[in-house]
């Protein structure tokens, strides 16, 4: 991890890429909603899909595409989700692929496309259309642009998410950046979240595709906003190939520093998003270890940053362990509560049976007003360790989830 | 179901049976927190607990003491859960238990106790006792005593919930009725929950455990107010047979005809909790079917009823398909999209791929306005259906949950 160094940047940072945002009015005047992300040749390319059987039209039309391996353009739009639109919206979804790459002369089946916003509501084509072509008389380089093309695909973001590291590979410096969408309906695997990133670094489909399989199972499926699940998560990722490393074909060091990249930039996207969950207050890191296994660790982890009594009580500040212990208890783990311990960062709430007292809880006190900390659950009954990123349920959670749409 | 006649009453509607709640200080002054349900002999009895493996002492104690199938006296309290106190909240519970027994001079295997309240602090031994102490010397059969009783329980409860039917079994009267808390932390199976019903049927312990068990799966189990489940669950079946019919030794008519009128005592009960959830302003049922299968559709009901953005567009009165459809979709069920249709009540939202127009969404605005209607989400792809009790998710959820508690 050493050679890595975090840098600003995003989509535009490593060399073979342009990208551009430009308002458009899909749902809204006055803010960018169409996106494009372009490279100067097609690129080894891999995407990762929603699990969710209600699956978007671009996300139905992007799995056929991107088992080409090689991607060079892709368009998203924020506004709406072409989701539910069946047959018509699949034909949109193709149709502004196909408008999308006659624009640029280049082969439809390196074009793909990636939508968020509403569900059930049809693609503005025309509109859509009209912001591709201006989307793409405004491409460029700069951080500007990569900034730019992220507005663009906001929702209810309060802030754009970016991040960008450079590695060494074979002795060439690598560039990996990316951008990221949601704060909402975040939840493994990837719901409503939209993530694009770029690399210089040369690599074969087949390897790119395992790397960000990898690193997708370390960031964004450890994330938890609200528990659901959306229709149109993707995560694309683009390899120009610019940065003249000699072509990673299989496993090794090349490939491990070219995944530590990756991972550190899905990472820093997903704990972007976790701290911009929807209403979010605190980022909470919620880590069970001493779990029977990995798996038990995984889901207790999961069932606390999803259970509605331990997030509201992260928002009122109160170090309630025994909403976490019994989130932990109906997860379907393995625990004996008298053999667990809950921390908040390294102040123990629950050890053992033994329950905080008054000086221990103002100690607690002090952890719960920090806007980030980590709830830790030991329950010394194996090796199983997992951790999970997650954000508070407050009163805007609320407020937001019940004005938007209609 | 015919014969079942819905009157008003509880836990001393049925013969045989004196309540008395009063005030003794667990955690707050100057409200009920202790209750006393106690028959003139010991009764047939059943009782289904919480599946949490961080159980509560007195489930701990209880799940033992009601395998003797006769019980003649229960003591619960609110303001204290006597959950994660280890061996000696179970000590604590097995001494109010003995107490109990004493001071009534009846065996300690005839005595269960039950308690609600925050997680991890040790029982007020004195006040409880002291508290049992003057229930009993205010225990009666009135309704008013019902009443009383309930009111001990309750914690985030806003209103008492009872529920009495009386029905026909051999030509005798026999009469059914019961008192429950619970309002935030209600999931299946049965979080954060107490139930108490009574009866004055004849009936053998084994009988008695198969038809609640049955009307469990019907009720109780099928409500979800915010997907968290809870420590100290627990549903109680009391039976005289104080009203005289043949004892109900095996199924048949008579079982048949108790069974029902259990029924419809559970399903008033979670009904009435799922409307007094924790901050809700509606009560909602999730209904799905034309599932692959009766699984699918409960797990896709479940998924509804427990999705944050489900619940929080039915607060912001939103009739958001969308949201309905995608949790849908994340269920697990079997799903295809352009089959499905959603329903407010009657009016649909989505049917086929068709999206509601500004006259349908004018219908639904009718709907969206009420304080209970129906989702139904019909998948046509097979004959499954289950439905679930719900409520929406309101900015007091979140008050109530952050506000509770240290």
């Amino acid at each position: 991890m050493s050679k890595i160094r975090v840098i600003s940047g995003g989509v535009t940072s490593a060399k073979g890429f342009r990208a551009a945002g430009v308002p458009a009015e899909i749902k809204y005047k006055g803010r960018n909603d169409v996106a494009l992300i372009v490279a100067d040749a097609p690129c080894a390319a891999a995407a990762v899909f929603t699990t969710n059987q209600v699956a978007a039209a671009p996300v139905l039309y992007d799995r056929e595409i991107v088992k080409g391996g090689k991607i060079q353009a892709i368009l998203a739009n924020s506004g709406c989700a072409n989701a539910c639109t069946g047959e018509e919206g699949l034909k949109d979804a193709k149709l502004s692929a196909l408008v999308t790459a006659g624009e640029f002369g280049i082969d439809p089946k390196y074009v793909l496309v990636a939508s968020t916003g509403v569900i059930g509501r049809r693609l503005p084509l025309d509109r859509l259309l009209a912001g591709m072509k201006a989307a793409k008389q405004a491409l460029g380089t700069t951080a500007e642009h990569g900034l730019n093309a992220e507005k663009a695909v906001m929702t209810t973001d309060t802030k754009p998410k970016q991040a960008c590291v450079t590695t060494t590979i074979g002795g060439k410096k690598v560039t990996v950046g990316g951008m990221s969408k949601g704060s909402g309906m975040i939840e493994p695997n990837m719901a409503t979240m939209l993530g694009f990133i770029t690399t210089d670094a040369a690599i074969t489909p087949a390897m790119i595709k395992r790397a960000l399989k990898l690193a997708i199972a370390k960031s964004f499926n450890r994330l938890v906003v609200d528990g659901d699940e959306s229709t149109n998560d993707s995560v694309f990722l683009l390899a120009s190939g610019a940065a003249g490393n000699a072509v990673i074909t299989q496993g090794g060091a090349d490939f491990d520093a070219f995944r530590e990249a990756l991972e550190a930039v899905c990472i820093s996207l997903a704990r972007q998003m976790a701290t911009d969950g929807e209403g979010a207050t605190k980022f909470v890191t919620v880590t069970v270890k001493g779990a029977k296994s990995e798996k038990d660790a995984a889901r207790a982890a999961r069932a606390v940053a999803k259970s509605p009594l331990a997030k509201t009580s992260w928002f009122g500040r109160d170090p309630n362990w025994g909403r976490v212990l019994a989130a932990v208890g109906y997860s379907g783990a393995t625990v004996v509560d008298m053999k667990a311990e809950v921390f908040y960062d390294k102040v123990w709430a629950f050890t053992c049976g033994k329950i905080a007292d008054e000086k221990q809880l103002a100690k607690l006190a002090e952890v719960m007003k920090k806007d980030a900390f980590e709830v830790v659950v030991d329950l010394h009954l194996g090796e199983g360790e997992s951790s999970i990123y997650t954000c508070d349920f407050s009163l805007d959670y609320v407020h937001i989830n019940a004005d938007y749409t209609t």
